[in-house]
Order: C-alpha cells, then structure tokens, then sequence
C-alpha cells in the first residue's frame, strides 16, 4: 500500500513545488486525500498507484488529452515512429506536413513555428511581435505562464496579475529593469481597453476565451485598436484551441489575429505547441535567434498530426460541446432543487461552477472528497474528452445530486465539515 | 524521388527559418547536396526519405542519441508507458523517481526541476540565480541558447557574441531596457574572469567544456570568485553532460557549482531536460512562479532514467572516450601523412577538426561532399554513440585518408573546388 500524501512529501524535498505544474499539486483539490500520483491513465479512467480507478470528470491531463488518454490511433502511429527513430541529425519531414496541416485550418497565417511548452511559445510569440515592432511594451488579458515578460507585469505590485487566473504571483528573479514592459487589462472591459494607453506598444495579447465569450464591441475595438496602431495581436489559445472547434475559437469570435499560440490540447497529452500567425511578424524568426534541439524531437509532431486528423474526424468540438451543456444546465438543475448558490461559466467545452459561499473552498473540497468516495476526480472545473460518453456523465451528475444535497444540509444546519483541509488555489501556500 | 532541396524549399516558406534548429539546416553542412530529411534512424545508421542509409559520423541527432538512435531498451521502456498513459490529471511519479536518480550522481545538489528544451532550462536556472540573490547581472562564457537574458548580452554590440558558437546574433525583439544585463567573457580566460566587475552579478555561467578542458587555475579563481561574492556558479551541461561521465563533467574538474543544467542526452533524443542544484536556489522555484503543462509529461521522465540505466551499465563514457580518441589521433595522423593543415579538438567525446585555409568553408562542404558519395554523413565536428562500433571508425577514417588525400591534391594544384555551394554556419544567412 502506497502512502501518496508521503511520497508527494518526499517528492517536495527534492523537487521544489513538488512538480512541474501548479495544476497538478493535490493542495489545489483537496490536501491528503488527493490520490496525487498515476499507474495508468486510459480513455477517461485513471488508476492510482494503489490500483484504485477513477473516472476523471476533472482536468483530463490539464485539458491536454481531449481525445482520451492513451487514445490508440494517435498512440499507435508514435509508437511506430519511436521505432523508426524519434531524433536524427537529419530533420523530421513530420514538422513541415504539420505546419501545413495547421496552416489548413488558419487562413489567416502564413507560416508557422513549433516549440514544446505553452508558456514557451507565449515566448517566441512576444520576441517577434517585438521584433517587428520595434516596440517593446506588452498589454495582456489573461494567464500567460511563467516567462519574464508576463511576470514582469507584477513588478510594480505584485498583485497586478490577481484577476488573471492567479493570485499573488510574486516577480522574484524578473529583471527590474523590465518594469512598465508588461501590463494587464480586463478581458472583455472595452473602456479599459480603448483608455489604457497605447504608446510603444509591441502587443496585445488574449486569451481565446476562459469563462466567456468576450463581447462583439470588445472584439471589434480590440481588432481596430491593433490595426490603427500597428499592435501585433496575439491569441493565446493554449486553452481554448483544438476543443471548441477546429484550430483556434479566434475565428468564430471574428478577431483578426497576427498570431495564434496552440499547445494543450495540440498533442493529445505529447509535449507540443505552435506559434501560427502572418509572415510579416513570423518570418522575423529568421532575423531573431530562436533555435532549441528539443523542438526538433518527433514525437510532437507526429502526435499533433494525429490529434488534428483524429479530432476533424470525429468532430471531438460537437461531441464535447454536446455533453459540456448536459453538464452547464446538469449543475444549474440540481443546484436549483438544492437551493444551492451556485452559478456556472458559459462555455461547454470549459465547464466551470461557482460557489458563493464564504467557506468555499471548504465547500470544494467537500466536492472533491465526496466525489473521490465514489472513484470520481473532480473540483469545480471539468476537461471533457471524446473519452466521456452520456453514461459517464449521468453517472457524474446523480453523484453531483447526492454530494449538493449533503452540502446544503451541513451549510443549512451549519454544520461543521469535519476533517477537511480545504483546496488552496493560490500560488505560494504548499501544504506542509 | 524526392528532392529534399525542394522540400527544404517548400518548407521554408511556411517556417522561418525552416525547422526548428539552426543546425539541422542543410546549409549548415552542404547546400543542396545534404539529405536534409530523415525517414528512419536506427542505431548509427539514417535512412533518408529516398531510402538511402548513411553512416552517422555527423551530430547523432545534436548530441542527443548518445545510447544510439532508437536504442532499444530505451524505447521498449517508453512504449510500455504510452500504453499506461503519457499524461494524467495526476502526477507522473517517475518525476520523483528520476529526480532522486539524478541526484546520486550529483552528490552537491539537493533539489532537481525539470523542464523539455536546454535553453528554457538555462532561463529557469537563471530565474533561480537572480531571485536568491536579488542581483541580476549575469556573467557568460559559452552558447546558452535563445532567451532573451542571454542575447540581452548583444543589444550594446551585436558581435558581442561573436566567441560563443554562433556569430552575429541580432538581439532583435530583446528589450532594451535589459541592456548590460548579461555580458560574456573568454572561457579559460583567468585573467578576463579577474578583471570583470562583480557588482550586481547574479550568475556566472559556463559550458562543463566544447573544444577543451578548462585550466585548473581558472576553475579555482571560478570557484573563489563564485564563493567570495555570493554569485550563483551554474554549469550549462547541456552538451558536456551524461556524455564523458555520467552526470556533469563539473565533477572531474573540481569546479563547486550551484547549479548544474542538463538537456540533449539526458533524454536520448526524446524531450527532457533537467535543472539540478542547491536547495538555497532551487527552493526559489517555490516562490517566483515557474509551471507548465508541457513539463509534466510522462516521456520525458521515462526516457531519462532509462537512459541513465543503460547510460551507467554500459558505461557509454568509456565507450566514446575509447572511440574518440582514435579518431582524434587518426585525424591528425593522416593529416600529418598527406600534409594538411588541421588541428584538433581535445576531448574525445566532442571531437572536431579545424582546417587552417583561406577558404575553410569550401573545403569543409567538399569534405561532407565526398563522405555522402560514400553513404557517410559527415562535417568537421562529431557526437559518438553506444551506437558506434570499430569497425564503423575504421571505415570512416579510411574514407577521410582518401577525402584528406583528394583535397590536399586539390589545394596543391590550386585546383578549383567546382560546384561546391559552400557551407555557412553562422546565423543569419539561409541559402535561397
């Protein structure tokens, strides 16, 4: 029998955080109760260390594995791939018929550049909106990981960066040189967008959506702003892109980027990202020096190959938007019996609910931990996958009915919730 | 038949630059004549996309494929995890696994983060540097890849970087306001190293080595130095490392790092690299945020301690050293018999020659030129294998002794190298 809360203890000792990603830290879900660790991870079930298998109705691999893990068309073409060779001195013809299997599905662009990591490319994507411009300062909307030129936005205060997924963010080792380089705007606030000042301004970055859509006014001054001031716009759709349809949701949005940024989802669970966007700022990569043996590897691209021809040709959006709305009005319904202050995000393909209680996370934890009893991962916010299916999400959403209405019995009679550590979501806190 | 000229060509248009690694461009060996494109790579031999098999006497993938390219144990290994699932909502605990594997190699260190490419590793290891020290000037002395605290180093003088690897790096889409914030030095130079200031500086950095050892005076000041004013020594091991000993070559050299990063080999050509270290700067990734989806990947953690096992059992140092020195010292003998100009390298496990003539790049092309008529890829620098036997050595040096004989004839007679597109291996120029 397998401890998790003492093998992430001893984990912590000698990785710092514990890991490589936030997201990943049981102290997000529910402190010691977390199974934390996998064994084996296949089409939406996954089995922990000790052998225990969960449906996860929760972050299918931080929205990486949207269509499924362990999917076996696109794991069987990178296994045949391993076998013929995932490095060579000689380079993968697999990265060009990537480029133009993306570029298909981007109209607008003309070129495109791989790399691995999502923040990474959020990266590259700045230096050549730089590049072109010549201008250097950086306005943003959202959470864009964890290079300088986004945390340099926390210098001046470091709770600039709060309304952007992420509290507290603290810019320790970021140049304070770069001071005033970077700077937040509400998504979907057109005022702030139009006032805020526009001088020496290389970007405006975005996130494609999170919670909602923004708002057409808000897109169409952020399309004209960009224009009239010659603004490199950039959308980030590490989340959004390869789920709510085909390539980037930029399009059904009707913004008129110069750069999209795909990763997550791109490789199916395979470290890949793409920076897709219009020669005059890509080609800039030829002038600026970008180059990294690791972009190089096969794996990435075979596996986005894949994913996008196995996602076309199973219309994974539709299916994932079609459950995503049993679920959206599943939460409504059942909060509603329960009397429940309970409101919900708006996109199907990014679920979310929200408590409005004082104590919630306790109250998520409670979730989290009621929902692990009946071999279910979930907190708040849901991934779906092509892995899900009608029946998982029935199973899910009668656990949902049973786990409210004990919630709003304990909140009712005021109830204490004995034994819960609650969630910490924040950046710094890791539990001792 | 493919024509990998137009391929390069056609791809070229739709990715700056072509690929994503300056030197798996074409131009970097012999324009128009090099394969370019791989199709199949197994053990030391690539098939190109016409299905030709050559002899990898060239980079072996960048120095990644150090066990052999599709080496077997290794692969076998990876396989079996895709099957259990690259990716999950929980943690891989072959992180943890890898990051105590790692650890009994570097006794200095107490904590390992991991991330995919070299250069995002070097950007992490100086996140690390400057939020320890509060300082932020950084002291270089070899390539360290694409970010901007590195090329920040060329925004006074773009030749600045002109000794380190890679000539003319323009530091386009750099902010200038980093301008004096990272500053390079002559590796081995003592003398250099004394004089430089160390106000303000976070880090120094090296290469572990490239052409040569370093003196052991200059290693003693480095340390001194380091110790004396609380400056962050870290060790960019990207090449050297896991290649002539298992771990950093820091070791046998008795420098007293802070930091050491690890990449290419490590993962035996799949995606991985490692950042290793002292708690007092490691622990600093709790505290300035550093996070990322693509960093949690199964893969890369698999291939790495798989690589370690067979990396040690094989003791693949020796392997190379063995290797290495034979072609060193075959290089110069027949060099010597046909009275060519050349030098040589000093480490056996990164061997390179130099040829001392007015038109070195004609002669290197015309070198890979006749090595590809003989089904061997070749230029004037080498990664050896597991992968490489006697016998593939033997062949190799008695193509040189012809190719060496050949070209001696040539410049002799002042013979014209005809049809010879010469080489570039700087950055900027792409061969139209």
């Amino acid at each position: 029998m397998k401890n998790p809360n003492n093998l992430w203890k001893k984990a912590r000792k000698i990785i710092p955080g514990g890991n490589g990603l936030l997201s990943k830290r049981p102290d997000r879900y529910s402190p010691n109760k977390w199974p934390t660790y996998y064994k084996k991870s296949k089409s939406v079930f996954i089995t922990d260390l000790n052998g225990n298998k969960y449906l996860d109705m929760a972050q299918m691999g931080m929205g990486t594995c949207v269509a499924g893990y362990a999917n076996e068309y696109i794991d069987t073409i990178v296994k045949k791939n391993i076998t013929n060779g995932v490095n060579s001195t000689l380079n993968s013809i697999e990265e060009f018929n990537l480029a133009k299997k993306i570029l298909k599905f981007d109209k607008f662009a003309d070129q495109v550049k791989f790399a691995r990591g999502g923040g990474e490319a959020m990266a590259l994507a700045i230096r050549l909106a730089r590049a072109e411009t010549k201008k250097e300062k950086i306005l943003f909307s959202g959470y864009h990981g964890w290079h300088d030129w986004y945390l340099a936005a926390n210098i001046l205060d470091k709770d600039n960066l709060n309304q952007h997924l992420l509290e507290g963010l603290d810019p320790l080792g970021i140049p304070k040189k770069l001071i005033n380089s970077a700077m937040g705007f509400e998504y979907n606030n057109i005022n702030e967008l139009k006032k805020i000042s526009k001088k020496n301004v290389a970007a405006i970055v975005i996130e494609g959506c999170r919670y909602s859509y923004p708002q057409k006014n808000f897109v169409k001054t952020l399309n004209d702003i960009c224009k009239k001031n010659k603004i490199c716009l950039i959308i980030d759709e590490i989340t959004s892109g390869w789920r709510i349809q085909p390539g980037g949701i930029y399009k059904k949005l009707k913004i008129n980027p110069d750069i999209v940024v795909y990763g997550k989802a791109l490789g199916n669970g395979y470290a890949i990202s793409a920076i897709v966007g219009r020669k005059k700022y890509l080609s800039n990569a030829e002038k600026s020096f970008m180059s990294s043996t690791a972009w190089t590897e096969r794996v990435g691209f075979v596996a986005a190959e894949a994913l996008i021809d196995f996602f076309v040709k199973n219309k994974i959006h539709n299916h994932i938007d079609k459950l995503g709305k049993k679920i959206l009005s599943g939460w409504k319904k059942i909060a509603k019996k329960h009397e429940l202050n309970l409101t919900t995000s708006k996109i199907p393909h990014l679920c979310t609910f929200f408590l409005k209680y004082k104590n919630n996370d306790t109250l998520y934890t409670f979730f989290t931990n009621e929902m692990l009893k009946k071999n279910i991962l979930a907190s708040n916010s849901i991934y779906l996958s092509f892995g899900h299916k009608e029946k998982h999400i029935n199973k899910y959403l009668k656990a949902c009915d049973e786990i409210f209405k004990e919630m709003k019995k304990k909140i009712t009679k005021k109830e204490k919730f004995d034994n819960i550590k609650p969630r910490y979501q924040g950046f710094n806190r890791l539990t001792k």
